[in-house]
Formats: C-alpha cells, structure tokens, sequence
C-alpha cells in the first residue's frame, strides 16, 4: 500500500462543487443542493462522503474544492480539513471548463508536473476501495500524457446516463485495464442500452476526469482558446494582490460549457483518452429514481417504503417506495406503489418513480409561481 | 310557504353529531371530527352546513343537537342559536338508537305529540329547497303515524351506500310521493348496484328518519325494550335535579346498536315505515372517495387537481386529484393520478382514490404506532 501511495504524491483531487440538482427538490435546493445533503440516508452529504473516499489517496493538503460563494460556509463545515488556499470560489457558476480548467491551473501553477484528477461532490459510489484502485491505475495512465476518465461497469441498462465505447487496451505499466476510449455516446433508447449492456464494450460515463493538469490545459487550449485565455489570466493572478479584481472582471465573461465537450470529446478523437473500467455501483442519483433506487436495500423500510427520516413517523399500507422526512409531522402512505414522498419544512413533493423526472417541471413551475422562495 | 311552514309547528330536527369519520384521518379527527370540519371546501363546516339546511323549517328553538362532551364547545361555537336546553351531551358515544332515541323521549317529554326528524351532522346535500321540500313531506307522513326515511334518487350505481327498495304508494294527502319502504339492502356489488339502478325501484339509504317521538319510542319499546327502559329513565330525570346520577348511572350500560336495526327494519317488516324519494345530490363524504367527487367540478383547481386550501400554494403537472392544505407549505405533485395528499400541521397522508378506503387501515396502524396522538 505505502509503495503505491507514494506514487501519488503528485496527484491532486479537485471537487467541483455545483449544481442544484432540480430533480432532486425540494431535498435539494438552490440554498442547500444536492452535494451538501445526505440524500443516501448514510448521515453524510454527498460532499463529505466524496472528500473521505478521495482524501486518502492525496491527504487533506491535496484535496481542491471549487464552489459557489454561497456555499462557502456549509462547504467549510462539512470539509474542517479542507486548507484555505485551496478553496476556489465563484461568484457565479460557469459550467464545468472553468471550474476545472481554472483548478487545474491553479494547481499547475502551485505544484508544476501536478496531476488532477476531477470528481463530482454529489455522487453516490458503493465501493471506496475498487474505486480507489481505479484512480491509482487512472494516475499511472496520466502519467503517460494521457487523459484518463474511470467509467463504470453498467449492471443494467440504465437509459439515464451517457455512455463510452472502450477500445483497445492501451498496456501501459501500473495501469493494465487502461483501454483507448473509441466515443462517447449521449443517453440512450431503452433497446441501445441493452445492446450496449450486452456488448460488454460499454462503460457509463461517470465524468471522472484524471490528467496531468498541462495536459489538460492544453487541450482546452487548442479546443476552446478564448476561454482557455481566460483561465490562464485569472490563474496567473490567483495567488496575488491582483485575483479580486481580476476574478471580477474576467470569470463573468468566460463561456458557460462542460469539459466534455472542450477537454474529452476532443481528445477522444485524437486517440489521447484513456477509460479505467471501475467495479464499483455508481449513481449520480440525478432523480428520485435513483435515490429510491440507492435505497431499495436499506434497513429503515416499512411495507416496502424506504424512509430518510425517522421511521417511526411513517407509517404505510399496500405502498411501496421512498418517503423523505425532514419534519417531525407523521407521514401515512396507503395504496400508492413507487411513490415519492419528500417532507420538508416549507415544501411537500409528492410523485412516483415513473414520474421521477417530471420534478424539473415542478421546479419550472414554482419559478413562475407565487412561492419562488421554496427552491 | 308561510302555510306550509304553519304545518311544521311540532317538528323538532335532531342532529346527532359524532362519529370520528376515520377514513378522512387527517382531515378529521377523533378532537375535531368530519361535521366539525370544512371538507367542502365552502367555508362552512358539515354541522353548520346541516344546521343552515335545517333551521328554515323549525327555527333555532326546535333544533336539538347529540353530541360527545369532548365537541361540546365546538359545536356551541359553530351554532352560537343553539339553546342550552338542546344540547344533549353524550360521555361516551353509545350508538344511534341511544341518541336518538332519547332526543325523542327528552322532546316528547317537552313537547307531548312532536314529530322529530333525525339528520346526520356529517353528510352533503347540494340542494336544501328540495331537501325541505322532501322533509316536509315526511313530517305529513309521520303525523299519519308512520316511520318516515327519506331515501336519496340514486344518480350512480354506488357500492359504498345501503339501498332502499321502495314500493306502493301510500297516498297520504300531503305527501304525495311517500311510497312503503319493503326491503333494506346493504351496500351491494356492482353489478347488483347497475341493477339497482337500473330499475328505477332504489334510493340511497341516507339514514334520515322522521316519525313522531311517540311512535318511534314504541317502536323501540317494542324491539329493543332494555335500552328503551334505560332512555325512559333518563328522559325522566333529563329535566330535573337528577340528570347527572341517572345519566351517569344508566348511560353506560346502554346498547350500543344503530337506530336501523331497533327501529326502521322492525318497521318496515310490518310494512309502518315510507321513503320519500329525494331528487337532490347527497354524499355521505365517507372518504376522499368521496370528497374528491364533491370537488370534482370545483374552481379551485389547477391541473385536474382539487384543492381545499390556498391554490396558489399547490403546484402540479401531469395530476390529478385532491390536495388538503392546512399548512402554510407549498404542495407540489407530479404525475399521480387521482392522487389524494393531505398536509396538516402534525401529519401528512399520501394515497388515491382507488385506495380511500385503506385510511381506516392507516388509523388502525397509527393506533399500535409511536404516535396515536395524530389521531
């Protein structure tokens, strides 16, 4: 283990921390999203859960968190460990290029020859050890020049996640599943996913991202120059009297565009992206699709519901699905299968997994309605 | 009208108000049951409703009103016209023919030769000019010396309602409709319902009896003469200094059996009991089966779903149904149709319409759980 550790000492974890997830309100909201609740019922955020699992490969100097202004303070409570230099706020999100491609700058600017490795604060992964194992052989294949995403063996055909075609095993030293990847492919129809299911060739795109931070900054530069311009002026202002105003002036004005598009993609075409199959469950838990679904094995089940809360203010008949009690109201379900119950103080979501999807519209709506200040 | 009304100078209306009504938990509770509540919507509560319906035919000074001690304030407040004297309070609720029937000896006593008509606190009536209309014949037929139901046209083929065979007309001058009641049913199947239906020869048993006090009090003597002696006791003492002890003492022991069984199926057997058909809507409300069918062509709606409370605090796409809001919270549905939520401040129910009944299960789990104080 002390051997393999060491072979990281210049790999650093960067956590973009962004992103509501609407489908998941009223558990999430604007004021509390999503990575900074336990929608896993485990007693942790998904902020916290994602810091333990990536903290021993890099200890706590190494770990990078980019978050928005707002959640400064729930970010720093959750992270105590987290080192001051190496919080990055925004003072308005610009998607995942900037919040990444300026980390990476950061950091190459800081640690010269640095690898990063990116990793979303709010997603769900079952095994911290496999998934461990993956970043290690992901960091050896970086390494090499490449960039390296992890994608996950499918266990079913999930028609809510992109996917990657992996290609040839690359056999590189230290990272022997490492295999080109041939294409990413957006979300499929039903009858795709079990073709790709079957196949064995296909990996759910997880949007892990692992590269030597000069690696990726020159893709994004070749791919994206304005913005990668950008970047690189606020980088080189970063750890400076100059950041405030630079920040100021320049992070409003650059494009709003994930890196998949200006980092991976591209690079995939070039041949120059790796995949690390990982062996381990996964789940963005987008919806309450999945957050039923992370919780179907759970032990606070009564009549077959699933409970985040206290169960024993649930009580259910002929029901079947999740309730999410954050009130200390008693919550009765009777006859409704796969329904969705979300209790909170302010706001009350009912719908049922098939529906799962259709809480975007019901954020859409409170948008225009009298009581915007629920979201 | 005037001389009409003239005719009605011995009839006292009898409201008996109890009855949990625990298939509309939590809209109604065991401390504020359904006539208590506003589950119409219109801002007046069943009893006041019934009270509104019934007071033009007698004045207040001819309505009595049964109910449990516990709603003692409750009802005075929701009927300020009320007198002290006619308000009859039950310690415990001890069935319909204890209520009634002693109404009818408290009234005889009074009002020697009084026709009472006995009349849910709890049910719907969407026409009470008919209703009188109705009423007024039976208050005729009972001065002929019959037990008198008024039996509701039936406008669906219901499996939730008792039905009313109805037979010969009596011709009584004065009550031209009145027909001989020749068979009781109970709620039938559906297909037996179509049936029903279909024949022209059924009414809605509503539970709505008027007869003179005297002859139901004989008919009850005669059926069931235990607990007529033990009303005859308290009747006696109702009056005088001895009320409490005799109430206190013989209350308790008295049968508890509905009024359908000691007096109007004995009746009809001997072919003494008329239904007077009533051409008006009626529901009993006995669950949000029902409740949602009384809202159905409600304004306050938004997408197909009902709402009793504040509609600018409901937000719904691709529902149906019912939402209560008692709360100041925003209720949002997605996607269930003939959903039923009801949100009050301590507890919160989820189900449809196919499963109403299934609330009487969710009680009786409440009852064995942590928290029989929801109830």
């Amino acid at each position: 283990m002390r051997m393999l550790a060491s072979n990281l000492d210049h790999f650093y974890a960067v956590i973009p921390a962004g992103g509501v997830g609407s489908r998941l309100w009223p558990l999430s909201r604007a004021g509390r999203p999503k990575f900074l609740r336990d929608v896993t019922g485990t007693g942790r955020t998904l902020l916290r859960a994602t810091w333990e699992r990536l903290v021993p490969l890099t200890g706590a100097e190494r770990m990078m968190v980019v978050t928005g202004e707002a959640h400064e303070a729930e970010v720093r409570e959750q992270l105590p460990e987290l080192e001051d230099h190496n919080v990055v706020l925004e003072s308005e999100g610009r998607d995942s290029t900037a919040a990444i491609g300026l980390a990476a700058a950061i950091l190459e600017r800081r640690h010269p020859g640095a690898v990063i490795g990116s990793f979303a604060a709010d997603h769900l992964i079952s095994a911290d050890t496999r998934f461990r194992r993956a970043v290690r052989e992901a960091v050896r294949a970086a390494d090499e020049g490449l960039i390296v995403t992890i994608g996950i063996q499918p266990i079913m055909p999930s028609t809510a996640f992109g996917y990657i075609r992996a290609g040839e095993p690359f056999e590189i030293l230290g990272a022997p599943s490492a295999r080109q990847v041939d294409e990413f492919v957006e979300k499929p129809s039903a009858a795709t996913a079990r073709r790709y299911l079957a196949s064995g060739e296909y990996l759910w795109n997880a949007g892990m991202f692992i590269s030597k931070a000069s690696r990726l900054l020159d893709e994004l530069a070749e791919n994206a120059p304005e913005l990668a311009a950008g970047i690189t002026e606020i980088a080189d202002a970063w750890d400076t009297d100059a950041r405030a105003e630079t920040v100021a002036r320049v992070w409003p004005s650059l494009e709003k565009i994930a890196i998949d598009y200006t980092v991976a993609e591209p690079a995939a075409k070039k041949e120059g992206l790796a995949v690390i199959p990982g062996f381990f469950g996964w789940d963005d838990v987008g919806d309450f699709g999945a957050v039923m679904r992370v919780h179907q094995a759970a032990a606070a089940c009564e009549d077959d519901v699933s409970v985040i809360g206290d169960p024993g203010r649930v009580v259910a008949t002929g029901a079947s699905g999740l309730v999410v009690s954050e009130t200390d109201r008693v919550v009765a379900v009777a006859g409704i299968k796969n329904v969705v119950v979300v209790d909170t103080e302010d706001a009350l979501l009912v719908t049922n997994r098939q529906n799962a999807q259709k809480v975007k519209e019901i954020v859409g709506l409170l948008k225009e309605s009298e009581h915007p200040e629920v979201l």
